[in-house]
């Protein structure tokens, strides 16, 4: 039974789940196996020592959790900290607005900061509580890297540099879900003391595994932290990390092949080139989004997200007829806008495994279905920015014959 | 990267995760799709309509929940209870030992009744604490219908009658891990409140959907549980339901359709016939450990699991032993004997897509490894038994042509 | 081993092998099955029946024959004729011309009516030889449908007007290589004797089945022709399909199982949507290149192919260089021209699965390509033209939800 | 549409189409691909460099045309004799007697040497006749390897030595379908002309691929022979490769990632091991059928083949209905008898990717069937006559962790 229909492709588009790459579905294509066998160990312990690259650690301790990122939130948040633990939020879309959701329902103590959605977290606030917390009462640092819901991309750098200038304990945690391994992501040279992210993102799997990584100042957190928890429990992991077991539960034999394949893929093409390939077709996608006379949702430059652009639209489009339409005629998948924005935005995944021409194809599909719903775009002028663009920067693939 | 190596096919006789039919392997080597889109709504509304069935239910309200059989676990308790509710819990083997584990670290007051491993749960315990408990402080009673570790089948029904006999209130809430679609399992017929199940067990998928089944009353119960959760939140799943875009958070597309094509082969196959096939290898399998002159680890006959059996070895031979020397001779997975029964049981697990001739093939290399530990078996003598009974009892295929 | 590199998906518009739908991707990822067991000829009787709908006929006898589009070409010839034999046979591109060296190798007495490459079959010469042929010396026309080196689409109405005219009853044969499923095609309507695809073609399937369909009258013939043949005798499987067990030799398992997937998508878009795709998609592409200021290889629009475009570049470029760096640079796979056109030409092909932004992708490719190797092309121009006509035309997917 | 259905795996042993290993079938699972790309070229170089060890050969020139074996057969033959051509051809089985009769069908002038079947070449006769032809009238010898109708293995040794003592210059072709990969097989040593094999049988891949080896003699025959040939013509595929381009027609991607994936699995396991796995495995089939009381067509041990056996059933019983049987109600495929053997033998293959359990599996099948159709057989005899002898000689898999 396929849902999906109609000739061709399809073109997917939203920011995750993203384009699985062939060799990755291929590797997957398998029969289970005996996970206490000695070759998923084996297997394992090349994926956990491998995925601290992405991380960019060599201190951290990696957990690779049989959920989503959601999931991985909560192990990220649980471990950690103690019910009633007051920690400062950032509030700039869909994806931190669950994620604080979330902090409370955990009954923790949120100090929200909120921005205007399309604009970055609001660190001049972080710097203001962090001066006056003398007492450190603030015991975390929630944010998320990249907001998927606008397209924004918050600076960890700076979050970073205030947290020394106060020199203020609180751990740093970070959803990295739509960032790591597309967007310059640095754990240890950051003091990041939780990232995480999911499988079905940059990485390009399916979804299925939480990836969560912990710098020692959080394994040590997760010593006294009081939060009840038993599946997120990295106590349990740790265990059997000892044993060389590795697994507390089972885990999902494909994934893990799928995991090794998609690293393998990973550090062919090298992580620095990845990130420079999503910064180009990046630019692309805003350069398109320029001549088409539209709105980036993300209000200035130094947020403009490299793995997805949400667009704003004249106010007499509704994004969704956009949305619904590109499905239906054009088999194109692009992202909804959500919650404040629904309506207003729709969204340009281009993350994980995608090339110059995929993008391309996107953008006259685009172009059409603006068309389709009386927005006056005019066709092709998207499309000659960007490959104006990509002609100017597309390398050639080294590793060709 | 394929750490089993030697030629010709894995022999998988672990109790889970099982063999994936091809059919279903083929169903869910695909690229990711929005989930977004109408497509996978239009999916998944089958998948819980279909999902019920594998419960025998038609009041109760399924989750996918992807995450393990850890993770079920925790949505079921969560879900339903508060921390210091009083449960009654049985004690009979590895996995109830773990569940009544995550029981205690969830804070809930768990009455532990517990058994010697091999025998099932101690139902007359059960009868004197509903006897007692005229205050009905007990708010749940946990038992795991198959232990998967000393392949013992509790006996619902009466668990059943026991607590209507009382008339107590109690919640029943039923680790159905390595028992549902291939033992008889009747949700709403036993007054079963929260039942749950595994992906990679009888379903013969891989690992990855935890899937609960809620009746009416444990949907009630959730709306008063204090437990705190978000990410098995059955809250965020209902509200989805009703928005008719069914998913909180992203599922695994693959595992999706996998599911639609494990279902569809379940329905096609019967699934009274396939807890019939079941049985007759589970019998078939019995009958070559008795000629062995081996002992069945399950004390009694009415407690025989037709998933899964541990058999004891001789105090000579370290069960280990056979497990791994399976695994690098014959490329024979066997399940190790785990925690007090570790070097003295291994375990033939005969769950999921398995038909006579992979058993067969199976209890041939258990002969060959036995003689190979030195156990003075008869080679062929087990198969002979087998062999005999299956030869009387295995249909015609009724779907060739 | 992976030599095709670099992320994302490789994009082929070679005018075969095409892109395959991944449900035949899925429906050939399985094991080999016994051939002679009641399942393969069970599957090998639907198909036959079902192949006849893509020749359009209801009296031909199909043949799938384990071989490539050569190979049928030989099945055709020396099934139906007898050395010596004279036939008529049109040169206008490398592919007409590979089978008339096919036709003289295979001792047939071949008269060669040659057209300028870019041209359609010269049919007044035909009529020319068929007038002068009282004696009816000549027994059988060949010609190419579609000649895939220049995008030349014969005129096959107008082929059985002047055997009509002449009542000529020279068989013939058509070779539909890269026509059938993809340009309107009628094996009965205009009287064709032998028609062949292969499956790599419109069927979107791996290259291994040469299809063959034969009229009664070729069915006939093939009991006098003395042309020496084994492999390829028609004879042998004739005795089979009478047997009911359809194979003289061991076909593809893989391959029945895919070419059942094909035709099933194929029935499920519908056979004329599926021309009328191609159609839209080739208008498209001619589109862009009139936009880009290149010319068409083929000289009229009566010849244009819905398949391939071949498409002449300035003489100061070579064409090979076009796709030696599509392919380097932008993982895109283009044509080469052939022969008396190589350097001259590169061809596009818009044959099988593919869909309007695949399209939009691909010609994005060319155009940034025609900048690297310097040809003064306008970015965008193209795709605009292309993207308007498709905006107008491409239907809403009717199976979508 | 999957017409084998039935729980669990189907079991085949027929002699061909026989296993793909998981890894093969995962290789093979994708799009098409440009075979004119310098992806393809590069792939079919190391290819046709490492085919030439299955053959042992260094000299030899192999070629791997898209077809079957019975194309295969007609590709040595057509390349290197003319019609009217004097060959000496041993009929001893029905594949042999199809050979002899494309022999006959391409107008060779055949001396048919038939020995009863069950019984190998009758090389005395070679002798006799290669001793008579002074005048060296014999252009060729063919015989079969591996006859697997009958399950006879001919002794290519004696046959070289033979034309060795006559000093006779006749080509020695060779059929080694169901040998080659699985049989000892020396293509330099033993001077054999033209060897071949075919995809789908010890290779373990689908069918598809005629794998052809030619030594320098046959090369230099190949230029004078006139059989009409073009398909088959090696002369288009020895330009091709001068080109380096390799294909002068389309070939299968897919068959040729399959075949890299194959050759590289049987280098990894080793040849000679492979071989010698083959011959345990036939070993412990006859020890099987010895002990089931019944005879092994074969009717010298020196002819024994380790590929396949055919079993002779009691006159009371039709060896068909077992095969019916087998595939009905225990989803085992075995091989029917052919031609004169028809009902009364039946065939178990044990080649290609194949391990112990899965024979025993295998064999407990057949036991079960003999006792279905009436067959007085102890249950477990032949299993444990099988497992006494591979208990004792198989290895531990050496690339285990």
């Amino acid at each position: 039974m396929d849902y999906v229909n109609g000739p061709g492709r399809n073109h997917l588009f939203v920011p995750g789940p993203v384009n699985i790459p062939d060799q990755v579905i291929r590797a997957m294509s398998r029969n289970n196996e005996d996970y206490r066998s000695p070759a998923i160990p084996a297997l394992t312990k090349t994926l956990l020592e491998d995925v601290k690259k992405i991380f960019k650690t060599t201190s951290g301790t990696p957990f690779l959790i049989p959920t989503t990122g959601t999931g991985a939130w909560e192990s990220a948040l649980t471990n950690t900290l103690s019910p009633g633990d007051r920690i400062v939020s950032f509030l700039i879309g869909q994806f931190s607005l669950l994620w604080i959701d979330q902090q409370q329902r955990l009954n923790f103590n949120v100090d929200v900061v909120e921005s205007e959605w399309g604009q970055g977290a609001n660190l001049e606030a972080l710097a203001s509580k962090l001066a006056e917390d003398k007492a450190h009462t603030i015991k975390a640092i929630c944010i998320v890297h990249n907001e998927t819901a606008t397209g924004v991309t918050n600076n960890l750098v700076t979050v970073r540099k205030i947290l020394d200038q106060y020199s203020h304990p609180a751990l740093l945690l970070v959803d990295g879900v739509s960032s790591i391994c597309a967007i310059d992501f640095r754990m240890d040279e950051w003091g990041v003391d939780v990232a995480l992210t999911g499988s079905q993102k940059a990485l390009s799997l399916p979804t299925g595994i939480g990836i969560v990584c912990a710098s020692p100042k959080a394994i040590e957190a997760s010593k006294s932290a009081k939060s009840v928890r038993v599946f997120f429990d990295w106590k349990d992991y740790l265990k059997f990390y000892n044993l060389g077991t590795y697994w507390p539960y089972t885990p999902s034999i494909q994934l893990l092949y799928g995991l090794r394949a998609a690293l393998d893929l990973l550090f062919e093409e090298g992580l620095d080139n990845v990130i420079t390939r999503h910064n180009r077709l990046a630019t692309a996608t805003r350069m398109a989004v320029e001549a088409w006379g539209l709105k980036n949702c993300t209000q200035k430059e130094e947020w403009h997200s490299d793995t997805v652009t949400a667009v704003v639209v004249p106010g007499y489009i509704d994004s969704s007829e956009i949305v619904r339409r590109a499905w239906k005629r054009y088999n194109l998948c692009l992202g909804l806008g959500l919650n404040k924005v629904a309506g207003k935005v729709f969204r340009i995944g281009h993350l994980g495994n995608l090339n110059e021409l995929q993008l391309l194809g996107c953008l006259g599909g685009v172009e059409m279905v603006l068309k389709d719903v009386g927005y006056p775009v005019k066709l092709g002028s998207g499309i000659a920015a960007a490959a104006a663009y990509l002609q100017n920067t597309t390398p050639l693939i080294p590793s060709r014959i």
